[in-house]
C-alpha cells in the first residue's frame, strides 16, 4: 500500500484496491485513446457497449453465473430493491422472510405494501447474535418467495448454510458478502447486492436473477423503471446506467480474476478474519458480538467492557490512521470491516493496536 | 484541450470541464490528506458529508434556491422520475402533461398507472419541432400538478417561456438544460435533473423541490426508497447515495462558480449555439429541424437532404475526431450536444468541417 493511504475498516462504502484506483486516475482523461473519460462516454456508444459487455462477462466468469440467469446493473441501493423486489415478485401476495436485524425488517416493512409477510424464523430475541436456526422452518409452498439477507453487515453475522426451501425460490441480499467467496447461484431465485462493499463505488446494484421468474410474472403495470423485466431484457441499458461506477466494478472484477478468482479470495478472507478472531476469542480485553457459529468473515464485531473504553480505543486508532472502526449507531460497539480490499498486512496492524491497547487496560 | 482530448457531442453521458477531470485523477488515491479515495469513504463519515454539504451548498448559490425548496441527490435516473413523481404527487389523481416527445410520452404513461391524465397539449402531429402554444391552454385547477419537459434533448426543442398554470405546481424536467442557463426555482414547484449533461457522471439525479408539496401530501403507503419525504428529511442520507458521482457534481458546481455563475454561462453558451445556428440558417446543405423560436442551445439537430448524406458527413467526422454527431435513433438526422463543457473552439471547428463538408457536396 502507498504510504499516504489508510487502513479504512469503513463496512461501505469501503477500501477499492490501489491498482484499480490507480488505472482509473490514469484513464481519467483519455479511455484508451478514445479521448474521453468514461464518465463522458455516451451508453450507446460502441466504447462504452464493450466496458459493460466486459463486465457482465467477467462476473459471469468470476462466479460462473448459469445462462438462465440474467445479470442486470441497477441504481438506488439495496433499499430500492427492498420495495422493488416484492413490487415485482410477491404477485400471488405471499411471502416469506428471516428476520435478521435492520436490513431484514426494512425488507418487511415494504414487503407488507405488497403481500402478506410470513416472519418464519425471528434473530430479535437474541439481539441478532446468531442467524436463526432455520431446520425446523416449514416455508409456505404458496409463497412467491422466501426473503434473507446472508451477510448482517451491522452485526457482523453470516448464514452458515442456507435455508432449504422446497420449491420455493429463495431471494437473498448478499450486499456485503458478495464475491468473497464463491457461490453456487442455482440455489437462488434472486441475489442482489449494492456494490460498495467489495465491489465498487456505491451507486450501482448488482441483480442475478432466474430467467423464469421474470417469465412467469403476470403483465403487472408497473412504472418502466421500477420493472427488472424492462431492464433484463435492454441489458441494463433501459436508461442511462451508472456508467463509470459500472466501469470500476467491471475493473475490480479483472482484479478479482487476475488475482485467482473466488475460491482464492474466500481463503484469503478466512485467514484475514482468523488473525482478528483468533485474537478476540483469548482475549480478556474485547469481547466478539457474534456467536461463533454464525461469524461473518466482512464485518468483525466486537466490544470492550464500556462504551468509554471503546471510545478509548477509537481516539487511539487515530494514531495509526486506522479509520471507520466504531460501531453501526443502532448497535454501538465496535466493528472491523474487511473486505475484498482490505490487506492482510492491515488486519495484522489493527490486530497489533489492540493488544497494545489491551496491554495497557490490564 | 490536452490534445489527446476530442470533441465529443455526445447527447448525455458528455464532456466534462477537463480541469474538473484532473483533480478527481489527482485525488484518486488520496482526497485531501484523508489517506482514501473519495469512493472508499464511508457516507457517515465527516469527510464525506463535508463534500455533500459542500455541493448542496454551492449548488444553491450557483442557481439561488430559496431556502423553502428542498434539494435532493437521488439515483435511478430522470426515468426512476417517470414514475416516483405521479407515485408522490399525483394524490387527488389528476395530472396535466405537456406532450413534447419521448420523454414526455414516457412520463404520460407512467403517470397513468397512478393518474388521470390529461394530455393539454401536444407537440405530435408537427413533429415535436416545436413546444405547442400553450397561450390558450386552461389549466385543470384541480391537477396535482402540471408537467413539462423544458428541454428536448431528441428534437432540440426548447420553451421559450412557461406556461402560467395558475395555483397549480409547474413540474419540469430539466434534465438537459439544468445549469446551462439562470433559472428562477420559485415559478416551480419541482425540478429535476439527470446529472449527465451539464452536471457530472450518469447515476445521480437532482431534485429541487418545494417544501409545502412534500408536507401536504398524505400518508400514502410507500416502498421507503420510493418517498420523497424520506430523501428530503435524511439530506439525500436515507440509504447509501451515490458518493462519488455527488463528489464530481460537487466539483462541476464550483467550476461554474468560479467561471462567472450561470449568467455569464448563459452568454457563452448562446454564442457557441449561434455559431451552429447561423451556420446552418444560411447553409444549402444542411437544414436545422426544430423551427427557430424554439430551438435549444444545448441540442442542435440538423440534417442533410438524403440520409446517405448523413451518413456520409458522419464517417468524414471521424478524421477530425469529431464523436456523436449522429441525431437519436428515433428521429434519425444528425444532433450536436454543446453542453456547459464543450468548448467554443469545438463549435468552431465542427462548422469549419461543415462548410468543407457542404463545399464539396455542391
Amino acid at each position: 500500500m502507498k504510504e499516504n493511504r489508510i487502513y479504512n475498516f469503513s463496512a461501505g462504502p469501503a477500501m477499492l484496491p490501489e491498482e484499480v484506483l490507480e488505472q482509473v486516475a490514469a484513464e481519467m482523461l483519455d479511455k484508451d485513446g478514445s479521448g474521453m473519460s468514461v464518465m463522458e462516454m455516451s451508453h450507446r456508444s460502441k466504447f462504452y457497449q464493450n466496458i459493460i459487455d466486459a463486465a457482465e462477462a467477467d462476473l459471469r466468469e468470476l462466479i460462473g453465473i448459469p445462462e438462465n440467469y440474467k445479470v442486470i446493473f441497477l441504481q438506488g441501493g439495496a433499499t430500492l430493491g427492498f420495495g422493488m423486489i416484492p413490487m415485482n415478485f410477491a404477485f400471488t401476495g405471499k411471502v416469506d422472510i428471516v428476520n435478521t436485524g435492520v436490513w431484514t425488517k426494512k425488507v418487511i416493512k415494504d414487503t407488507k405494501l405488497f403481500a402478506k409477510v410470513n416472519v418464519v424464523a425471528d434473530g430479535e430475541k437474541d439481539g441478532f447474535k446468531k442467524i436463526p436456526d432455520l431446520k425446523n422452518v416449514k416455508f409456505d409452498q404458496d409463497a412467491d418467495y422466501v426473503y434473507i439477507c446472508d451477510n448482517n453487515t451491522i452485526y457482523g453475522s453470516k448464514y452458515n448454510e442456507y435455508p432449504d426451501t422446497g420449491k420455493i425460490p429463495l431471494f437473498v441480499d448478499m450486499s456485503s458478502c458478495f464475491l468473497s467467496e464463491p457461490i453456487d447461484v442455482k440455489k437462488f431465485g434472486l441475489i442482489y447486492a449494492g456494490a460498495q462493499k467489495n465491489v465498487g463505488p456505491a451507486g450501482v446494484t448488482i441483480y442475478i436473477i432466474r430467467d423464469d421468474l421474470l417469465e412467469r410474472l403476470p403483465k403487472q403495470p408497473l412504472p418502466a423503471y421500477l420493472d427488472y423485466r424492462v431492464h433484463a431484457a435492454s441489458g441494463s441499458m433501459y436508461n442511462t446506467p451508472p456508467t463509470f461506477a459500472i466501469y470500476v466494478c467491471g475493473l475490480v472484477f479483472k482484479w478479482l480474476l487476475k488475482t485467482g478468482g473466488l475460491e482464492s479470495r474466500k481463503l484469503i478472507n478466512e485467514e484475514k478474519a482468523k488473525i482478528l478472531y483468533d485474537y478476540l476469542d483469548q482475549s480478556k480485553l474485547f469481547k466478539p458480538y457474534v456467536d461463533k457459529e454464525y461469524r461473518s468473515l466482512m464485518n468483525v464485531t466486537f466490544r470492550c467492557p464500556t462504551d468509554e473504553l471503546d471510545a478509548e480505543f477509537l481516539e487511539g486508532a487515530k494514531k495509526y490512521r486506522f479509520t471507520n472502526l466504531k460501531g453501526h449507531r443502532s448497535t454501538g460497539g465496535l466493528r472491523a470491516s474487511i473486505y475484498n480490499a482490505m490487506p492482510i498486512e492491515g488486519v495484522k496492524a489493527l490486530v497489533k493496536y489492540m493488544r497494545e491497547f489491551e496491554e495497557a487496560h490490564k
